[in-house]
């Protein structure tokens, strides 16, 4: 018999209970022994909870609980979170989670913590909720030097952004239905800037690229400045708009930001809608590859860390390492990746090509134009911009 | 040090010991062990090969090098691959295999053996290719009741819908141009006809509902009847046509079938396009996750089969269970499957509205006239059709 914990009682937490209550038999199975919730650590109690039974205030009956031998944290946030999964490594438990903030943070310290006391710290959960991502990315496609990785790492702003697209609505119309859905929080604004995207990028690219990057040095713009115009402008030149994390392999080393792209209408990751997310994996071997599905969302997260929660109760004696890397990884400067761009101006056609001369501008019913350039860096592009009334520019994918 | 032996020097072969010699150094990190190419089994020499000095003629010095731990048998078919996978196993090494059609007929067996030696028996390159599929479906979701898993398996068929969809080839015009591409073999039978997709599909649902399923025993219908016509009819339906390997768990068992669908074009598989594959799963928790990419190929397949070499040097001694069920898994029988289907007829609106009321009939240019019924069962659809002038029907997915 295997004990875990979990650590918080919010949507996840109580989502990782229920899950691991119903699948109970296919989990022994897989596991080769009974996997069991023991405690689940609760500022206050629920009266009525199926699991009331279990609920305790002081974490230290968990810490120090022999039985216990795994620990989910998905507790959010970087205070207790990080407190409490520091302690349970420390006292020889496996942590699974899936707060990304608190992996992009500390997930390398408290990866190193769990080495030294061979353990497991596993946070399948952290980026793409639902979706496989984590594993197969640093199984999977081992025997493949990573050399990108991008995606829709945020629900909220795709549903935005869909929104905008197909109902035509502007931004504010299409943030407020979205917290009228529950999409959105009240103060939105670590979805909308691309700060939810910026920590899974780092996640990402940390994996990828095996060097610990800092989260707080991955430029990020996020998707508060785009018009339903841009929407419109990028349909007619073939292309939506999506806020992509996107970590690159340059020369000069490992590339990271998140701002919106334009993509092309023939790549798959156009069609991803709605709150879904989608993160492509580009490998020497396997060329590209895609995950897909829900990334978020009070089930789907809790399979993700129930899943971590299985591997841990597998993996007693066996490390799993989810490398996040060595310490200080430089970020490459994003100011000189190539690609091609997106413009919105209010120019004339002549005006346009005064300054990109390959540049075939479209006009839309704002009476603004919208044109994509030749490839060049982002400083080359905004030394060009003052000459035009630009009002918007944004990365094209590819 | 970790030693392994490639069996079989095709396509998929060469580019196996391509990819685990161009990432040794990354490999070897992951392992913590330098993994490395002992022998190759071949039937004649490759006179200046890169890999020249590692191959043998007589499998028997593999199966008796006590320093080889891993075979990947990549010959393919159920003659040589078969009993040298057997004897791998009972000589205690971890076999890994991209053979669909041995792991189809045999892997049960194999598995079985795997488990008596305490070796592993993986075989992720079998489905999907280079895409990650068969490690997600177990671990990543293995906290889920997989209710359903579907996809294009197959990247000839692919290739050919979309050419005929795109391009309005008719099927020998695309088949003959994925011949010269070399999407499609001079017999293209096992494809067309959606045998490699149901081997595929047995795979699949074998490891979704843990009963080992008699693949023969599978309702397979290929793409050779699908005409340009249906491709438009289709389209101006809103929907596209793809062959899907199909595994359904309903209140009579799982239920497994191969036969073309029509898929809405809102649906992500409706973009998969050309060559590429992708696979849908279902799961209690999770809802739907898909995963996209290569299904075919010397570096994709390589990718998967040298993730499979990694993950057996990393569990020496430990077993990864990829359990393919018990024997005797009986199909749910398919005609008790209801859904709605898309019906070709050579016949009038009042015609088609005699015999299904609700139907609204669109007509294309060769004349005929497609519609979509309402949802119903095979055997009930097919006692209507005779009624009217109809030439094909084809289940509509969801």
């Amino acid at each position: 018999m295997i004990k875990f914990a979990i650590l918080g009682y919010g949507v996840v937490g109580s989502g990782v209970a229920e899950v691991m209550a119903e699948q109970r038999e296919k989990i022994a199975s897989v596991v080769g022994d009974a996997v069991e919730l023991k405690s689940i650590l609760v500022r206050h109690g629920y009266p009525g909870d199926p699991f009331a039974d279990k609920m305790v205030t002081d974490f230290s009956l968990i810490e120090n609980d022999p039985e216990i031998s795994v620990v989910a944290e998905v507790i959010g946030g970087v205070g207790a979170a990080y407190e409490y999964s520091k302690r349970a490594l420390l006292a020889g438990k496996s942590v699974v989670s899936s707060n990304k903030e608190l992996v992009a943070t500390h997930g390398a310290e408290l990866n190193e913590i769990a080495r030294r006391k061979n353990v497991n710290y596993l946070f399948e959960g952290s980026v793409g909720g639902g979706i496989p991502l984590l594993r197969p990315l640093c199984q999977c496609l081992a025997a493949n030097r990573v050399d990108e990785v991008f995606g829709i790492l945020n629900g909220t702003t795709n549903y935005i952004l869909t929104a905008m697209d197909t109902e035509g609505q502007d931004f504010s119309e299409a943030l407020q239905k979205a917290q009228e859905l529950g999409y959105a929080e009240a103060d939105p604004t670590a979805d909308v800037e691309g700060i939810d995207a910026c920590r899974k990028t780092a996640i990402l690219a940390d994996l990828a690229f095996g060097r610990n990057m800092d989260a707080s040095a991955i430029p990020t713009r996020g998707i508060t400045k785009i018009t339903s115009a841009d929407l419109e402008l990028a349909r007619a030149l073939d292309h939506t708009i999506k806020l992509l994390g996107h970590a690159i392999r340059t020369e000069d080393g490992c590339c990271a930001f998140v701002e919106p792209h334009l993509i092309p209408l023939s790549h798959l990751l156009a069609s991803v809608s709605g709150v879904m997310n989608a993160c492509v994996v580009r490998g020497s071997a396997v060329g590209e590859v895609m995950f897909y599905g829900p990334g978020a969302g009070k089930r789907p997260t809790a399979s993700a860390v129930a899943a971590d929660i299985i591997d841990a109760a597998q993996h007693q004696a066996y490390r799993k390492d989810t490398d996040l890397g060595a310490p200080g990884g430089v970020l490459a400067p994003e100011a000189a990746l190539i690609s091609r761009w997106y413009v919105r101006a209010e120019a004339e056609p002549d005006e346009v090509r005064a300054v990109f001369p390959e540049a075939v501008p479209i006009y839309g019913s704002s009476g603004e134009c919208g044109f994509l350039t030749e490839p060049l860096d982002r400083p080359a592009l905004e030394a060009k911009l003052p000459a035009l009334d630009a009002r918007a520019h944004y990365r094209v994918l590819h």
